[in-house]
């Protein structure tokens, strides 16, 4: 028995935007105890030079989504970028959770050395092998946004924490 | 084929904590060309109420050991948390790898349906299946403080970015 690249892909995405849409219920709690507009956290960023909240949950939407349909060999949906409020986003993740869900075992198994093209700004594409594609580029990307956008709120005062990180 | 338990697990510690030296580079030099010392560093905090740089760096190295250890049914060594600089950063990272290194694919493959343990500070431990371990507890958990430790050093000003994130 080893580890399918359906089981190392899906469900870790599925798990971590469920818990993303259990921080935003705990950040629209904290807005609401403190009596701000949680659209105020839309635009918050670590760094001037850092993509805001919504670009951190809606690329780690892309990244998703992007991910499983290289995996499956299918063209992924385009998106549009419109989210203005915490209805929107908790809507672009619950899509996305859809979308993930949408696929099944079949669709991604065998995928491991499966040559995976990801077109650049510039440049030819980058070229992997479908396992480290997923290893190295897709998974990572992800946590990269996710977290961001963990440490957004908990840098906001939200009072969210490993246990909500991880979904326990 | 499909994904070995060992595979989906050492590369990507060695690979990310790879990327996190050259993160420390690059606040070297930021801290270099602005003149502070480096160590101004290690006890930033994203919110008063979250761990600083060093533990972040610190539980990363942890979890990455803890994972590698319980995957092989072996006991973890324990690592006194006393680095007080970038180059005892370093060396903790170095000292790291070279654990996650010293695994070798047959004392890891075949955990996927092992029961895994761990403790925790109150109560009964938390238990797991092997490939659940790593993927729902081991890997976010890593991720986690990495992403944590890189979001410090790009809050502080260091010109890192996604390729150095990724490792590209």
């Amino acid at each position: 028995m080893t580890i399918s690249m359906h089981s190392a892909s899906a469900p870790v995405f599925v798990r971590m935007f469920t818990n993303l849409l259990a921080w935003l219920d705990k950040a629209e709690a904290h807005a609401a105890a403190r009596k701000f507009d949680s659209a105020n956290y839309l635009g918050l960023r670590l760094a001037p030079d850092m993509l805001p909240f919504t670009r951190q949950i809606q690329i780690a939407s892309d990244a998703a989504k992007a991910c499983m349909a290289r995996l499956a060999g299918v063209d992924a949906p385009s998106w549009e970028d419109k989210e203005a409020s915490f209805a929107d986003l908790r809507a672009r993740v619950q899509k996305t959770i859809d979308y993930v869900k949408g696929f099944t075992p079949a669709q991604i198994d065998g995928s491991e050395a499966r040559t995976i093209s990801v077109p650049r700004r510039a440049g030819d594409p980058l070229q992997f092998e479908g396992e480290v594609y997923l290893k190295h580029y897709a998974l990572p990307n992800f946590y990269f946004h996710l977290t961001t956008a963990y440490a957004l709120l908990r840098h906001a005062g939200v009072e969210v924490g490993k246990a909500d990180y991880l979904g326990r």
